[in-house]
């Protein structure tokens, strides 16, 4: 039956799943590369199969503004016009709104706010939101939500309500039965808000639930026990997504806490700045170090970079300016956080988590 | 044996051939994409193995400067360092030198120029140009010459003077057996100076002769004449090199007088800058008549881009300025070319070239 997670193994509060789409089953813990424009930046189709990706992640406030969503509905909807037959998730425009445009409005009924690209005045309330994503057909889609700084307790009480009683807007302007709605925790560092929003998000029985509003700014301690008391408060038996999370240290440790679902700009943004991703570090590959080093990223790493190409040989690619760079680093990076969840995943189902998580002892 | 000839059909002066060399078999017609810094913009080996790429060339000024031949020599040499297993040819540096570097000094012995990285003061001689070359590695290097400009024929003839002696002179300075060293006729616009210039060339009796100084500023007709000549003085038993020259149009034109390699930089220059090439026209795909437009850019192509992606995809990464572009657009521009020398090949075999070259009528 379509979304429905079923739940193959556990391991403490970590456990393995899958969740199934229109574009396919999503085997859970699973990390979502971020594809901003209807694109994995520098990467094709194909180089993502090669990594691994199932479900990737395309931003609605972008797609909104260009090239418009009524358009990409016209042109067969995002898998087809991205050319991508897995699963696709998209947010709700709610995070990009309050981080890149200039606002002018913000009340109950919604968002105005300029366009970063044109400078023209648009409007997403959470009707509209639902409907741009109904044009786009993702397989999951997300409520528009009020995501505030974290620590000012005031305004996140006001943004919690407004982000519950939007998340209810959402759900009756919802009309296609082949997409996935989850709703989104919010309440900034405040445990009673969180748990609060947890169990109002939880009663609205969507198919899976989302926590936004961390990495954000908080600590990590802070992000652990928000994630503690959440994962409490929601139903074990749906795909709990943290949202905007991902360095390995980040995955192991939300999945310890229950998380599913993962997605992050990092792996794809640091490719774009000369660096790699490994499990436990990061090579920064301009460093002159690397000028001679035939050495791949990582010895232990089966992805396409490492099989073929030399530090030393990526670090010419960076001083050059080439584009390659990032292409083969955003391959590198993108299949460490990947192959991760695949060895999370058989850890679990072996019982072995924890000793998987000891090895992750620091961000 | 190695650099050895074989012309497989002729039709007309067009013919079918194939050159061996170190790694490998270059079957002839070929076109050569460039990978000025070691790599073809935008495109992983992978892609260049997609479309059908067998010999490519790189830019012996832009990899001396950096990351330095030395360097590369150290790291195996190019084929390794730029993980590509198949033929490589390198130019003299010649070329770049008189086009992109400040140039100091130029005298019988050689050229002082600055950097264009970095400023510094550098300098090639003939010498210096095939051990450069011979770090390096490349399966074809070429003789280190002076490409001036057509018209002027006081400078020309005295720059032939020059490039001949050079010839020589990399003649005597080349030590490797497992490269083969073309030498470049010169000459300009002039009918004589080009006879001048094969006569002599030919007599070095290299593994192959190559054709400069074309497609810098001269007309079509002058072009065609300049070639009818040379490859009339030159053996038809070696493999002869248009530099530089690659529009569908020229490719064909270049084949019925005789010519079995070219390299270009206008498909992936093209490519990263929004416009596909087609066998008779070009679309630049920034057009908004593309914007809802589903078809792929050629519906008779069969490389990766057109079998996936739509005009309206396409056009959407280009104005949203994302890498995927220039990749996408990168792989159909190069396939459209080698695919083109797929089949002007079957049609000198089957005797049919002349029909293939009247589909070809303008630039």
């Amino acid at each position: 039956m379509m979304f429905e997670f079923h739940i193959e193994a556990t391991d403490g509060n970590a456990r393995v799943g899958s969740f199934s789409t229109p574009h396919g089953e999503i085997f859970t813990p699973v990390f979502a590369p971020v594809g901003t424009q209807a694109t994995v930046k520098s990467l094709t189709p194909a180089h993502l199969e090669e990594v691994g990706a199932t479900l990737i992640l395309a931003n609605t406030y972008h797609l909104f503004l260009r090239p418009g969503d009524q358009r990409i509905a016209r042109l067969g909807g995002l898998h087809q016009f991205m050319v991508w037959q897995k699963p696709i998730l998209t947010d709700s425009g709610g995070f990009q709104v309050f981080s890149l445009a200039q606002i002018n409005q913000i009340d109950d009924e919604g968002v105005t706010f300029k366009s970063h690209i044109d400078g023209s005045w648009q409007r997403l309330t959470p009707e509209i939101s639902i409907a741009v994503q109904e044009n786009l057909g993702a397989d999951i889609i997300m409520a528009f939500d009020q995501c505030p700084p974290p620590y000012d307790r005031e305004i996140n009480e006001r943004a919690l309500e407004r982000t519950h009683r939007w998340a209810e807007r959402c759900v009756r302007a919802k009309n296609r039965s082949d997409q996935a709605l989850f709703g989104i925790v919010q309440g900034g560092v405040f445990a009673d808000l969180r748990r609060r929003s947890a169990e109002f998000i939880a009663s609205l029985d969507l198919p899976g639930n989302a926590i936004g509003g961390l990495s954000v700014g908080e600590t990590k301690e802070e992000m652990w026990q928000v994630l503690d008391l959440v994962n409490e408060a929601l139903p074990r038996n749906k795909p709990r997504y943290l949202m905007g999370v991902g360095t390995p240290y980040d995955i192991v440790q939300g999945v310890a806490r229950g998380i599913d679902i993962f997605d992050c700009v990092l792996p794809t943004r640091l490719a774009r700045h000369t660096t790699a991703l490994r499990r436990k570090d990061r090579l920064n590959l301009v460093n002159a170090s690397y000028a001679e080093d035939r050495r791949p990223i990582d010895d232990a790493c089966a992805c396409h970079t490492c099989q073929h190409f030399s530090r030393a040989y990526l670090r010419h690619l960076i001083l050059a300016k080439e584009m390659l760079a990032a292409t083969l680093l955003s391959i590198h990076n993108l299949f460490t956080l990947i192959s991760l969840t695949d060895e999370i995943r058989q850890a679990i189902r072996t019982k072995t988590f924890n000793s998987l998580l000891e090895e992750f002892t620091s961000p």
